[in-house]
């Protein structure tokens, strides 16, 4: 087991990374209270709930739970307030704990119920998705989608710890791991040329899940993460790198109606776009370009968006948070492994980006 | 005018005190963004909200309001979720301000908004009630009701600043205008007998609503409110001494159902059975207990219960946030002007204190 620590001074928590880990006695370390409340989904309840639930039982806890429905379309008030009743009607207090057990779905509605409970009680992630363990369980960031908006209404809740458990991803769709590795292959691109290298040689280990690699690559993400988390924790600056290709991947998201291309497809052609517009300004070669696109594939991920009228794709990026002013701000790569936001690119050139990188 | 900081480290924040105040000139100063967002009610709106649109139209912002039903009973997720819709429709962003034009409720409603959209704005308090000017608005306390629960949702969340214009109390009624006067009271039992002597001695200019008494009460109380808050920010400890009368004042409110009797009636009410049981602990005599009924009924506030049965009254105490694994523990008097938290009581003594100050 890999321990790594979130340097927010008195907020400071670890991520536990690792395979089988013996998670009742983290456990019994970071959940102080009596009252605890799982929150999960129906997909994984049906996976791992026994499980925690008899290590909590057998820690001697008062254990509830709430189960909602599986999707992103549930993240909303309506099911948020579905884990308020449960923490109400358990009769939970102020010093009861939140344990999200899912995907970054339930990562981030736990986190925000668990902020806003009684004002805030004490949280605990158990991310069961590669895109969670290595993105949405670290760096505090919770929320719910509001209709004119994804993750519109939240809070920053950083939690007492996370634990990474590669053994539950055994189970994870396909799809649903690549979509985890887009976000990987992210942190190599916006920051750390050698990490490409290693996933360029890693690939296929990590498609197989091969558990120590695998534990490998969620440490050296959440190792990158936690760092820009502990500079610049409520996204002033630096933490904004972190939506490579997300603005992109964003306008995709929206057009096609959340759910039919996952968050990582999305992010996977918007770091392809992002990368054709570094091109363009003379960042980067057509080679950099070409291994983008190289380790995309090698995650089966997709390197082109469907056909958007390009007024459309540039409207739903507009409407996207990183834009300050009226002026769209993207994260671009000054070469790979280095990242940088900025607003200097001509319009005709954003437009190639993105017509150049359309399905035939 | 006077000028009190809530000492917050980089979250430090002015609260104006005064009357008539040029609000332009601070709005002005405290109100970066260009988005300005008046979140109000029906009664205060027809009142006030042209004289601040006006102001903010003045500055050159662009202002948007959302004007909700007045009562605490819509102080709930539904209507939380209007002030969320009217920010998407108005299309703001991360760098607009919250502006909360009102009374507690309406602080609570606006305060959490402006913690959970997009993560937290800005936020501005324009507290139009006593009971906000003086306890409400500071400190950072936001939220909403459950079902199951008042408050139990929400954040906490400095304001920006703090606007307490005594001139907006003229047309507050009589009825609301004690009820704050309670919460003044409670300040000076807790902690200050000076400013007990202060106010017997001025009561009768307060409830004239003269301008520059109302200043000084609302001075010395939100003066008191911001050293305990700068202290204890999320009430881990001496910040609870601000719940004196309120374990008590919670039963006869749960009882009588939300509206019925103000919260600052219930309070009176229960710092009256706190001193009965401070006197029998020995802590105060005969004498102070009058003397606290004494200036409440100068106030016009009610000093006994309705009768409630007691196992109802004390099952409702139980339900108090302020219990801990079992345990009440309550705001008592160590002499007027000193309060402690204590479990140190019998419980016949409990039940004497109650059954002592019911109607007759
Ligand atoms: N807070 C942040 O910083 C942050 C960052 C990135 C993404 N997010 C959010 O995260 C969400 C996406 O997270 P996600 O990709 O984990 O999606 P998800 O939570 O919807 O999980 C994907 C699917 O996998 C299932 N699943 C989860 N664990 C499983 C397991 N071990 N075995 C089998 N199936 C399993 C889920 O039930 C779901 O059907 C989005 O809502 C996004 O906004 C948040
Ligand atoms: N956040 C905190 O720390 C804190 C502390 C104490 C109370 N509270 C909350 O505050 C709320 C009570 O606040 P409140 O007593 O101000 O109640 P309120 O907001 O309901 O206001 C009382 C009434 O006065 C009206 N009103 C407001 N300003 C007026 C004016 N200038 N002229 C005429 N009418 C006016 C309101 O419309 C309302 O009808 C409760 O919800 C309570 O939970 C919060
Ligand atoms: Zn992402
Ligand atoms: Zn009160």
């Amino acid at each position: 087991m890999q321990t790594l620590f979130v340097e927010l001074g008195d907020r400071r928590y670890p991520i536990f990374i690792g395979h089988q880990l013996d998670g009742s006695k983290l456990l019994d370390q970071y959940i102080q209270s009596q009252q605890v409340m799982i929150v999960t989904n129906t997909t994984v309840a049906e996976l791992y709930l026994a499980h925690y639930l008899k290590q909590f039982q057998m820690m001697g806890r008062t254990v509830a739970t709430c189960i909602l429905p599986d999707g992103e379309k549930y993240k909303d008030f309506q099911h948020l307030h579905l884990i308020f009743d449960a923490l109400l009607e358990a009769n939970f207090n102020r010093d009861c704990t939140v344990v999200a057990l899912g995907g970054g779905v339930i990562g981030d509605m736990a986190g925000y119920a668990a902020a806003s409970f009684q004002r805030g009680v004490n949280f605990i992630q158990i991310p069961t998705t590669l895109l969670s363990q290595v993105d949405s369980s670290v760096g505090g960031k919770t929320g719910i989608n509001h209709p004119l908006g994804k993750n519109m209404i939240g809070a920053f809740k950083q939690p007492e710890a996370v634990i990474a458990d590669m053994a539950v991803l055994d189970t994870l769709p396909d799809r649903e791991l690549s979509a985890g590795l887009a976000e990987v292959i992210k942190y190599a691109l916006l920051g750390d040329v050698e990490f490409l290298i290693w996933l360029e040689q890693n690939m296929s280990k990590l498609l197989d899940r091969d558990r120590e690699v695998l534990a490998e690559a969620v440490y050296r993400c959440c190792a990158h993460k936690a760092r820009i988390v502990a500079n610049d924790e409520t996204e002033k600056g630096e933490r904004a790198l972190l939506n490579l290709g997300h603005t992109y991947g964003h306008a995709i998201e929206s057009y096609m109606g959340y759910g039919n291309w996952l968050h990582g497809e999305a992010v996977a052609t918007g770091m392809v776009m992002a990368a054709s517009l570094s091109e363009q300004l003379g960042w980067i070669s057509t080679e950099d370009v070409a291994r983008v696109k190289d380790v995309l594939i090698q995650a089966n991920l997709p390197i082109a968006s469907p056909k958007i009228p390009i007024d459309e794709f540039l409207g739903y990026m507009a409407h996207d948070k990183k834009v300050l002013n009226g002026q769209l701000r993207l994260v671009l790569l000054k070469c790979l492994g280095e990242a940088v936001i900025t607003k200097d690119f001509e319009q005709s050139q954003l437009i190639q980006s993105i017509q150049d990188n359309l399905v035939a």
